[in-house]
């Protein structure tokens, strides 16, 4: 089948071996994957990952039990043991034993056909198109801040970073009714943030003050970190949303003179993002900047590393 | 009046101008102060500070209002307006206006006699003698992780650091009956840990499992913030515990992986502290390692610097 391999380089495999499933797994052929910040991350070396990329997408079951076989789905990234002290204490997604698809020990969804443990799906309501489906797992990682940082109408927020990830969060923390600021460099990924009626400002202009409640940083860059603990209050909340992000090494004397929380934040609910979907809560198509065929990933790539654009797609069955 | 001034060098001065109280200040003889890490690091240049050093005491007030005058007593370090908005929310110990004695834009208690807000007094029962009254502000420190991290018979808690502040720490947490170990590099300063019933690991014997509800990071060096990464659980708590300690720059990558929650914190609850000196819940006597007379402060302080000492004491009235 055709993939995209990561091998200390990436490249297209038009004979890639067919997945073969493990007890308890299913096959799921691929309609729309997308490609994030932490794929970039992994092409250059981070996690040291072998094997087929990709962590998000939208698909149907080919393989698998009949409860599950024809439906389309999105699937949760981590696999799991289901027996380790983690996955007893209700952290499984901190599984001791986990695989990550794309990411850690299992080949991911850049792929024709990938294998999934049947667990990790996720229903697709009909409501919901492929275009919207292939932001479930990014959108679970957005809403993922809502559930660890209460927030309401008297919560000052700022989101640094208006990228894919950013400009997501930005809209699950507008639907909550605090008062938010998204903060970033790109006047056209500003401009997107605008149009979905959140307040914006640009990085130029924007003077930290120190009394923001929660700021989430989604630029994983140091400097974004050295901004988020000059923009929040005493005693308040940094949300780190950047897995890759974090090799920043910003200077934490601000957190202990100031008594911040730093909380990181890393994949979220499914079922929440789904929700928010299917009831329009956040408007995921104007972030779908190109699509390309798999077998153009070298063009997906460099547009992927385009700064002007957002969301990147891969079409795929 | 005889005082440790702080302007570039630092050097004793014999004829320092006696302070000068403002409305609602008052002034206090110093009996004995205590030399703490941070001092060491405003020394080296640390907040920029200029002016007297020193904000671990205890004394008596010799002017002031009559409520006040002739009684023993430690004060708070943060003076604060009242007025600003952190004041206002119950966060006085950030205000925005804050001066901090000996650290930020006021005189510190390394003097004969030094002016405080009478509100910053606490007074010290007569059952806890001079000796251990001088512990009051970093015990308070201590207190505050127990503030902030909820502590029982099942929370593992890791002590990083068997420092002055971390055996403070060790022992406040050993208080709540949780299951700690701390881990330091002084053999010395574990044996004072293992007298006082606190199982201790030397670090080149500890090995990091991943697996504690909560770690206290006191070395205040980078391998320190790292070593504390890898002993907490996913999505367990790190509370970083040294001001100066926070200028490491660690990798925060593991922060968001494990989606760990990061404190930082500074001062604490003089109330409790004293509290629990009266109690004896915490014993302080024995981590007095050296006492001098102010005007052997160039003495005192290489011994703060030696690192087989734990507290250095300034007897001063």
């Amino acid at each position: 089948m055709k993939a995209i391999v990561c091998d200390r380089t990436v490249r297209v495999d038009l004979a890639y071996p067919d997945p073969r499933p493990q007890p308890g797994e299913c096959l799921v052929r691929v309609h729309l994957a997308g490609i994030c910040a932490t794929d970039l991350e992994i092409i250059k070396g981070y996690m040291g990952f072998r094997g087929v990329l990709g962590h998000e997408m939208v698909g149907t079951v080919v393989q698998g039990s009949p409860d599950w076989r024809g439906k389309r789905v999105a699937a949760e990234i981590n696999c799991v043991c289901t027996r380790c002290e983690m996955c007893l204490a209700g952290l499984a997604n901190h599984c001791r034993k986990r695989t990550v698809l794309g990411i850690a020990g299992r080949d991911g969804c850049f792929a024709e056909i990938f294998a999934v443990p049947e667990r990790n799906l996720h229903l697709i309501p009909p409501s919901i198109t492929d275009e919207e489906a292939v932001f479930v797992e990014p959108l679970a990682a957005a809403c993922q801040v809502r559930a660890q940082c209460p927030l309401d109408a008297r919560t000052r927020a700022v989101v640094v970073g208006t990228g894919k990830l950013g400009v997501l969060i930005a809209q699950v923390l507008h639907g909550t009714g605090c008062r938010l600021t998204a903060v970033g460099r790109n006047r056209g990924k500003l401009l997107v943030c605008e149009k979905l009626g959140i307040q914006t400002a640009h990085v130029a202009d924007f003077v930290p003050r120190a009394d923001a409640d929660v700021v989430v940083e989604c630029t994983g860059a140091p400097e974004g970190i050295e901004l988020a603990m000059r923009i929040v209050r005493p005693r308040g909340t940094i949300v780190l949303k950047s897995t890759y992000a974090a090799t920043a090494s910003p200077n934490l004397a601000p957190v202990v003179i100031n008594e911040v929380t730093v909380l990181g934040s890393r994949c979220g609910p499914f079922c929440e993002a789904i929700i928010a979907l299917q009831r329009k809560d956040v408007e995921v198509r104007t972030l779908i900047s190109r699509v390309f065929p798999l077998e153009q990933f070298e063009c997906a790539l460099d547009a992927a590393k385009n700064p002007e654009n957002l969301k990147v797609l891969l079409k795929i069955g």
